[in-house]
């Protein structure tokens, strides 16, 4: 998605070679505007699957989720960060690690509002080695629910999300696919490619 | 707000007298039409004041504020959680201590991103004691931004939140107010002062 490349380029700072910040726009002060011609080009890249719920996992996913969400006109489901894992417990729970924090944490989603008929897209900012979506896919698996696609705004491309979510037999789409920054330079898979 | 109020009635639930549980609708599981219609709504009661920046905090004030915000056309600014104070750091933090989780929790926003020139609506899910809200106001005051309102979705009123942004000087206004909850039964402060 250009636009977004765009912002990437023009916005973004790459520091100490491997992170991306992007809080001017994505994940901390948060552009409105862009979000919404993310949301139009997620539902042109997934809007002919029967989805009926967006899930995504707090904090960062959520503002995307919920513009995202008015496209395809279904609610929202974020994950909750933090949650105890409990015997009997009305969760679904699934332990995500991150490789940026060198920490685990639980994220976990009420059974009531995830359901064996529902058909769900999951939405977040970020995909690097892929360990949040892969737990949010481990709830909607719990669930007995189907996935249909997982939709990401930025996707690091050196990094093995990707064939993680594949080898899942995920519909992976992400908006801007980063093939590599070294020396601060960013360049986006598409463009390396073509 | 006639509609807010009738979700609150119809799908909430009130556990042990005191706690209101709204994850159906508002934060867990997320109706993004009644957040489009808060965000009308909001923009009724705010719309002629200079705003030029949403501020709230995560997690669950993301997803309202962001939906709020299209009506606005400005851009969202989200308090992270458990932030550290460091002398010399980039950001302005607040405590604010949870009676519910009876914990107390650094929130902080770069200050890049909140300026002098800056005119502020703090929008949130909850008002309650209403330390979220005097915490984001402080973060405000540390810019030397100037604070627009404080809107929020659901407001307990029997709670000391009003009469401390009052007390600020804010210009507070809650989408429902509710004045008791006794026995489960919800009563709303404009239907009980009418």
């Amino acid at each position: 998605m250009k636009l977004l490349e765009e912002y990437i380029v023009n916005k973004g700072k790459v520091i100490d070679g491997d992170i991306l910040k992007v809080d001017m726009f994505l994940n901390h002060l948060v552009d409105v505007d862009l979000f919404n011609e993310m949301g139009k080009e997620f539902h042109r890249l997934f809007g002919d699957k029967p989805i009926n719920k967006i899930l995504t996992v707090e904090a960062s996913g959520i503002g995307i989720a919920c513009i995202v969400a008015q496209y395809f006109s279904v609610p929202v489901l974020f994950a909750k960060k933090g949650v105890h894992r409990n015997v009997g417990s009305d969760l679904y729970t699934a332990d995500v690690f991150s490789y940026t924090k060198g920490t685990t944490t639980t994220i976990g989603v009420s059974r009531k509002y995830l359901q064996p008929e529902d058909h769900v897209l999951i939405i977040d900012d970020f995909l690097a080695d892929g360990n949040a979506s892969l737990g949010l896919i481990s709830l909607i698996e719990q669930a007995g629910a189907t996935l249909e696609g997982v939709g990401i705004a930025i996707e690091k491309g050196f990094q093995n999300g990707r064939s993680r979510l594949l080898e899942k037999g995920c519909d992976l789409k992400s908006l801007a696919v980063i093939k590599s920054m070294e020396g601060g330079k960013i360049v986006f898979a598409d463009e390396a490619d073509s």
